[in-house]
């Protein structure tokens, strides 16, 4: 009998509290994430500034990915790109990465012009590394899913920190 | 027979495909949310200027919450705040919404100081409501879980724009 009535409160608490959570009109959404999609297990910064300081602080170059949620190339590039263990390990151990859906102030992230989806990364020293680029002229900073090996060789670069090279 | 190898196949498909994710040497990580706890069915910007920009193209008043992932004030009035369904409602409904865990480099954000939690309005005319603040004359915009009724009513104080005033 006290078990019964303890079943009941139980089942009575998960109710309420199931009714207590807020529930948008168009229905429940799943949560965004800050990976958006670009890799779940990796510890991504929430923005530039952070991501600088991280980079510096752990000397560590950064990654920075601008791309769209509704552009059919970023999700090409995002899909091979999120699938592909090596540039998820090696992101997650040597560098910091940061991806953006919106433009920063820093014109230095545009080198030439603001378009998706384009990877730019950031050595340590807080410089930005205009010279490691992808296969296209026009895009000098864009990257299809085919050149996901490109894109590896670039991270390797990137790896070589600017001031060992003084 | 041809039952029993699709199921094997399948098995091996499994297999093969949990075998292919990249696990952290540290094991499995929950994936990082924009929400970062303060409301998973909120819509966050990511950015300052991707919040600014949604406040003045939709008309919407912008809240920004300085918060701290390991600082307990934070994580106390988080917990109130994401369970509180009118915040939750009026939030998702009337506001555009940011919480960040880094200082941006706008001083306006900062009227009396970098400190967490911290909870600034803005006025989709870009204007910092400094004139929305807490109980606290040391910490102007701190607020405690026992605050959250002040927040609402700021909140309504929020709702109303600037250029209604004029």
């Amino acid at each position: 009998m006290i078990k019964a009535a303890l079943s009941v409160l139980l089942v009575l608490v998960a109710v309420s509290s199931s009714f207590g959570k807020y529930t948008p009109k168009t229905g429940k959404r799943v949560p965004q994430t800050l990976s958006r999609g670009w890799g779940d297990q990796l510890i991504w910064a929430q923005t530039y500034e952070e991501a600088l300081y991280w980079s510096r602080s752990r000397n560590k170059p950064l990654m920075v990915i601008f791309h769209l949620e509704d552009c059919p190339h970023s999700q090409a590039l995002k899909k091979v790109f999120s699938e592909d263990n090596k540039i998820q390990k090696t992101l997650d151990e040597d560098f910091i990465v940061l991806n953006l859906v919106y433009e920063t102030t820093d014109k230095h992230l545009s080198p030439d012009g603001q378009y998706v989806p384009r990877i730019i990364f950031v050595d340590p020293s807080m410089t930005v590394r205009a010279d490691i680029n992808g296969r296209y002229s026009n895009r000098m900073y864009a990257y299809e899913p085919s050149d996901i090996n490109l894109l590896l060789n670039n991270m390797a670069k990137a790896k070589k920190l600017l001031k060992s090279e003084l």
